[in-house]
């Protein structure tokens, strides 16, 4: 958290509250401060407080109806219905989950206006929920999070099956994701993945351990037909990344009407089998299917042929069974694989051996940015939670469920 | 090689010969054939030999003057001097070197007109040039190669400090390079290595023998500053996969007047030091220095700081010791070496087990479209070797010496 000399903290066990005063006091000494940052990442920029946020805390509710009509608006596919909001002088109780992404504690902590809650465990973010309050900055669900006072869950991700999403919309609790945020890190985790198995790096990495001078016959980017499926903010980010590889790239959409990225062609998901068989690399970069089921079978894996995969999605999107298969006894060159059906990754499972294989740990999304990045959708969230504008990332709106 | 039933062959103990027969009998066995190409690649495509060529075998020698004047042209550095070349029909005896990269044998000896020899081992490559031999096809140099009938080295490396090049010169031999045919494949495996850093993709593959699910920070290419040392060929080739990647890219060259790529910053070598102090990433893609001396010594390691090297140009270029003393106890975040200043890197090295390391055997070069890259070299030099065009890769005027 950024030291200021005019927030105010108190400690209970394992649970830190913070205040941080009203805007502009917090604003002014933040700026004051001159924190140098966290982790080489630029303090965050806080533009100085408008005169319009000086009125008082008490200002009519009539004034924060528009947004509240946007939400509801017909485009809205989520049961969201209206709950009380608070002008921008009135502090608002925001739970930190102890797990979190790289810098969010830090610059959501740096926000103004807020009563900042960082329990240390599960218990306490339970707690703190219990104890009034109202946003959950989380990635992580627990049932215990549920509470009355409960308004809005603010995920840092991007997926969003871990939450009871039905359940929430029905408490009138708003879901908003980081959708977007991951984007550049995911894209280049991605590549990072294609080409440590073109360029045979898991293997070459492994062989350290002996000392071990084996050189394999590597291949190219350059000239493969590349499929991106479940094309989005990441996929895009990703296309954008293969300018001047000389690589062919198609995108996969559930529905390729809505697309308006850089890929030119985009096939419909009902395509995916006869796109396999075109491409030489697969990049999973879609949601989990609503249902849980996989994208990625056997079929589409025999299609698919001697080329590769690379999954920064959902686990559950390939059939590790039928992956596993294809890379003992089919064609399958390598995996690259950043997401399980079930993380951590059991100490049992094939994939740890396979040699075909790189096992990444889930961290595609990591990166010192983050919570510089992540910080600016919460920020316009949080003006929108106080009746001063639109959500971004709202789940069931701009998020499709 | 390719099948071609219209080839002879005949073998001795440890060598093979094979005649190629006339230009156009052994294109047309080869189209006819229909060979489905190896490794994935299509097969040459050799075009129909042209009408002109079937001339006699005793065409006069005034025509390949004009080939021999351009090779003594002023812009000439080496003292090659003219030598008997022979027309298109006349057989070139041809020795390929039985370590050669993917695919150079197999497209070398689809070409016309040549006597292809094939020995399995050193000593069958020295008999075979003593036999008569007037081009050797290899990137390895053994004394035992010299032989008065030894006129041309083609070399599939871009490198050439093995070959002995003033004594090579000195008895009138070619030496031509593969300076170029390695740029796609060289970038594209210097792009993996860098990744590998910022991913962590290293660490990530050791952990799978434990089957450890350990979650680093890892960081980005986006919004770095790259400095690409060397920058020639290899540079150019990665220069240009950087697009859409956000980096800032900046080239070291030893005379910047005589770049002409995609670069727009390109740095003397006097500048060095300037430049890693800049720099969060260093990539080494020049051959060796002309003395062997180290580019990157301990004051360039500590002014890049906290930063990631890649180096695919030579081992020499890094003084190892001072790496691994930077990786030790210095802030560089991390190495990815292809090149060693011994090969292959001694199993006592302690870059095997540094933990902020990827060592890669020295494959950046491997791709299955080598040969048929290299053939197209190979093919141009054939010609002006026959007195029938331009060199290309012509070490001591295109390669500066």
């Amino acid at each position: 958290m950024f030291a200021s000399s005019r927030s105010r903290s108190t400690t209970r066990a394992g649970v830190s509250i913070t205040s941080t005063g009203s805007p502009t006091q917090a604003a002014g000494a933040f700026i004051m401060a001159g924190s140098p940052g966290i982790c080489g990442v630029d303090p965050p920029s806080l533009a100085p407080v408008p005169e319009e946020w000086n009125i008082p805390a008490t200002r009519p509710p009539g004034l924060v109806i528009p947004a509240l009509l946007r939400m509801m608006a017909p485009n809205r596919a989520s049961p969201l219905a209206p709950h009380p909001t608070k002008g921008p002088a009135m502090s608002i109780s925001v739970v930190l989950h102890p797990k979190l992404p790289e810098g969010v504690r830090e610059y959501v902590s740096a926000l103004p206006g807020l009563q900042i809650v960082t329990p240390q465990d599960d218990e306490g973010v339970a707690r703190a929920l219990q104890d009034g309050g109202e946003v959950l900055v989380s990635f992580i669900w627990n049932e215990s999070y549920l509470s009355p006072s409960l308004k809005w869950v603010a995920s840092p991700s991007a997926g969003f099956d871990q939450f009871p999403v039905a359940e929430l919309h029905a408490r009138d609790v708003v879901i908003t994701t980081g959708a977007g945020v991951h984007a550049d890190a995911v894209a280049e985790h991605a590549f990072a993945l294609m080409l440590a198995l073109t360029r045979n790096l898991g293997t070459a990495a492994r062989n350290m351990a002996e000392a071990k001078w084996q050189r394999p016959l590597c291949d190219e980017v350059f000239g493969k037909k590349i499929a991106i499926v479940g094309i989005g903010r990441i996929g895009d980010a990703f296309a954008r990344r293969l300018d001047g590889w000389g690589a062919e790239v198609v995108g996969v959409k559930r529905n390729p009407a809505t697309y308006s990225g850089p890929v030119e062609v985009i096939h419909p998901v009902s395509a995916l089998r006869e796109v396999c068989d075109w491409a030489d690399i697969l990049i999973l970069t879609s949601p989990a299917q609503v249902d849980g089921s996989a994208l990625i079978g056997a079929a589409e894996l025999e299609a698919l042929g001697a080329g590769w995969i690379v999954n920064i999605g959902r686990g559950s999107l390939i059939d590790e069974t039928a992956l596993i298969a294809a890379l003992d006894s089919g064609e399958l060159r390598g995996a690259g694989l950043d997401v399980f059906s079930k993380e951590p990754l059991p100490a049992d499972s094939p994939l740890w051996t396979s040699p075909k294989v790189l096992v990444s740990p889930h961290v595609a999304g990591s990166t010192p940015a983050f919570g510089k990045r992540y910080v600016k959708v919460f920020e316009t969230n949080l003006a929108a939670y106080r009746g001063q504008g639109e959500w971004m990332n709202l789940l069931g709106r701009d998020i499709p469920l």
